[in-house]
């Protein structure tokens, strides 16, 4: 996050505040990480412990900047009624080098100021306890004040950041693909509809504020293929929504998908390889950017999880095709609740078995057949078996993270399709994009809470969304 | 967008297509740059002209990674039926220096192949046509492909990279602040309302999907309040929605904003100073990594806008108090529809004088009446006329670009200012920050669109974003 360029002088900031005399302004990264020690350092923060001895009274502060707190020193007399967990605070000292081996830096207090005092009898969060995750869920506006949350949000800030330059770097151009659309790209029928305030109150019978039905997007693929038209690499990382009436620990009804789309590509691999590098690339950055909020879930929560992803960086992922697939499950010993059959869907248990045969690694699954999948995808004209050119990414203790395919770029084909689904007149603009200069091209989408529920291996996707949309729960 | 680095060799990638024989693939904006001629260089793209001499014939090809086209040279008898404006090939050759002063490079084609033909009677675009902007509106789908749309997405895409970098080089946390909220932050009304479509098509009566009324958001600015309780700065950028209904062409009911809120800022001059400096480095930033791409717009589009940008990039904003504006414009010899007077809101006639009045440059009014701003901002305690701590910033041509304020960090404030409207025990959780660890803090949030129309000098919003929404139209 803060990039200390040109060292301690770079850091000056002026304490502005009234009151306070001339003074460095610090961040606590900033102090934790000074070079040297320095008079007149100004810290501002939430205090996370304060420990009172006889000699000298203990605090630490956080303001975000690290997982870490700096401790600060002060004469008990500076001690006052208010100075409880929770309270933001502004400290005036010295920054020394600390004597015990657990930091590097701490403050001397000369003056302490409570900015803002805490309600500790009513705060939801206590001094020094872990809080369970589930607890913390219950209080939406104040669980970013957990360790937990803290280091999930700015993981989840350089995770953003890693997958925008992974892209910029490579020449792909960023579209804001719409959030309102009049078209429903997967026909899953699991739709948010929008109306104005009043046309919701009233009768459904009125024009619309559109004049047509709109909902809101659940993929911005079918957009990124009209820029396909023009660029020949686009991506697109924002929300999109699914209608689904789903508990569970794998579904939100709000969630964030990275979409790529690539044009002049003939083959799935060359999409699949962007898939991996994607992968690897973000969560190496991730890794190495954020080291400590990263240990924080690889060591309390999925202890696990940080063998795995090494693994996963060092190996090529695996891939085998839908048929393979199914014959590795009709041969496993494993007895599923869904008969492993071609020509069905693969259900969690599936994905499961085939991550676990394969290794616990990331695999893809490609040439899904034909009559499961939608009407864009490439038709590979095999047969009797026949199937389209999609991929799906499956990943340990998640299942299905990515999705993607080559998208069926001939006109007669893709106009038979929609023909027989009756979409052909809805989807003209969709013909057009064939009809003017068509090229091979494919994509796939990467659902971002997922993807972050799987390196930090945390087991509810409400835990890695700053605020969580589900059936029946929509706080603040 | 592409950073070559490493020179020539890091730019070498196969052509996998088949039937090619190997060569390197490079796109046109790679081969425009080359650094010296080539044997066996394969590009891929769209025809944007075609000229056939007796004993050459030219084509112009583009895939859109740079304005500018590559020239391709070929023997007459390479020519075929369906190699016309608007078909997608790929052309096989060698890249030579190029003999016109227009250009560096050339491809002399040895093989070109037509991947996909276009329909060029039916095509809405036409070669060597400079198509109004307004014409082209009407094909979302194919506007991408004309040469002003694909500089302003490839700019769009490269500011949307320079406000990112802006916020995380100063520290800032980037938050995914939600779509779907139960809030109304501005309590203005205009809001969409979310139903699935089940619930849309019958009665309003029943249970809602999230069991209470759910809103498209209209701001991020109270979720990143709830932020500014853990980490000193946080920003968003990301879609927001307004049911307007208005055709105006400032307009739309999707677009983008920006926003950003600090902690322990206790005068408005902070916040004033990060809207100052976003906006001078994001516009340097585009200036400098899209040269060409931004000339277009200031030649074609707003030839009087390049001045004013250099202007504005070395001058400070000019800053004047609401009371002062209201006085500058009450000594106007312009007379106004609207007459000047404390106490009401400023109209676009008086924004467009008093931006003419201060020498067309950026204006910051700061200090407005209580009465008309809404809750969430600081108390000025003045009087008697009283104030808040709120700021717009005007800018030539476009009216109001940014908003911002400090927020009432103080209990009994904002407890008897919600009571008042009734909203104490919706907002209860907006209270409780100011009951636990409450700081002084503010912010400010931008719109993406009105930035790009500025910058570019763009009349119509509609032409800054990929895919307009606007009240009677969604298109796609």
């Amino acid at each position: 996050m803060l990039r200390a360029r040109g060292g301690w002088q770079a850091l000056r900031r002026s304490a502005s505040l009234p009151g306070a005399r001339p003074a460095v302004r610090l961040r606590v990264r900033e102090a934790l990480k000074a070079p040297e020690p320095a008079d007149a350092v100004q810290v501002q923060g939430w205090v996370r412990s304060v420990r009172s001895q006889k000699e000298v009274l203990f605090l630490h502060i956080n303001d975000g900047s690290s997982l870490e707190n700096l401790q600060v020193v002060a004469d008990p007399n500076l001690e006052k009624r208010d100075l409880t967990f929770g309270s933001a605070v502004e400290v005036q000292g010295k920054l020394v080098k600390s004597p015990h081996k657990m930091q590097n830096v701490e403050l001397k207090a000369e003056t302490i100021r409570v900015v803002g005092p805490c309600d500790t009898w009513s705060f939801p969060l206590k001094m020094k306890e872990r809080h369970p995750l589930e607890y913390v869920r219950q209080f939406p506006h104040l669980r970013c004040r957990t360790n937990t949350l803290g280091s999930l949000l700015r993981i989840r800030s350089e995770a953003t950041a890693a997958i925008h330059s992974f892209f910029q770097d490579n020449g792909y151009v960023h579209i804001h693909t719409p959030i309102i659309t009049s078209n429903d790209c997967e026909g899953a029928g699991e739709l948010f509809q929008i109306e104005t305030s009043n046309e919701a109150r009233e009768s459904a019978e009125k024009t619309h504020f559109f004049n047509v039905p709109a909902f809101l997007t659940v993929s911005g693929q079918l957009h990124l293929e009209v820029m396909s038209g023009a660029f020949t690499h686009v991506f697109t990382f924002g929300p999109t929504f699914r209608a689904e009436n789903s508990q569970s620990r794998r579904h939100l009804a709000e969630f964030y998908m990275v979409e790529a789309e690539l044009s002049f590509t003939e083959s799935l691999q060359d999409i699949m390889q962007v898939m991996e590098d994607l992968f690897k690339t973000a969560t190496s950055t991730v890794l190495s950017k954020c080291p400590c909020d990263v240990e924080l879930f690889h060591k309390y929560i999925a202890p696990a999880q940080k063998d795995r992803l090494e693994q996963m960086l060092k190996n090529k992922f695996v891939t085998i095709s839908y048929s393979e697939a199914v014959e590795i499950l009709r041969q496993a010993s494993q007895t599923f609740t869904f008969k492993p059959e071609w020509g069905c869907d693969l259900q969690t248990e599936h994905e499961k078995y085939l991550v676990k045969h394969c290794g616990e690694v990331p695999v893809f699954v490609i040439n899904y057949p034909y009559d499961l999948k939608p009407f864009y995808m490439r038709d590979n004209e095999d047969g009797p078996q026949h199937t389209v050119a999609a991929v799906d990414l499956l990943v340990p203790g998640i299942g299905e993270l990515c999705g993607g395919s080559l998208r069926e770029e001939r006109l007669p084909f893709l106009e038979s399709r929609l023909q027989r689904l009756g979409l052909a007149d809805a989807y003209q603009w969709y013909l057009d994009l064939r009809k003017f200069g068509s090229v091979p091209h494919g994509g796939f989408g990467m659902g971002f809470e997922r993807y972050l529920q799987y390196i930090l291996g945390v087991d509810n996707i409400k835990d890695v969304i700053p605020f969580p949309r589900f059936s029946h729960s929509c706080l603040l």
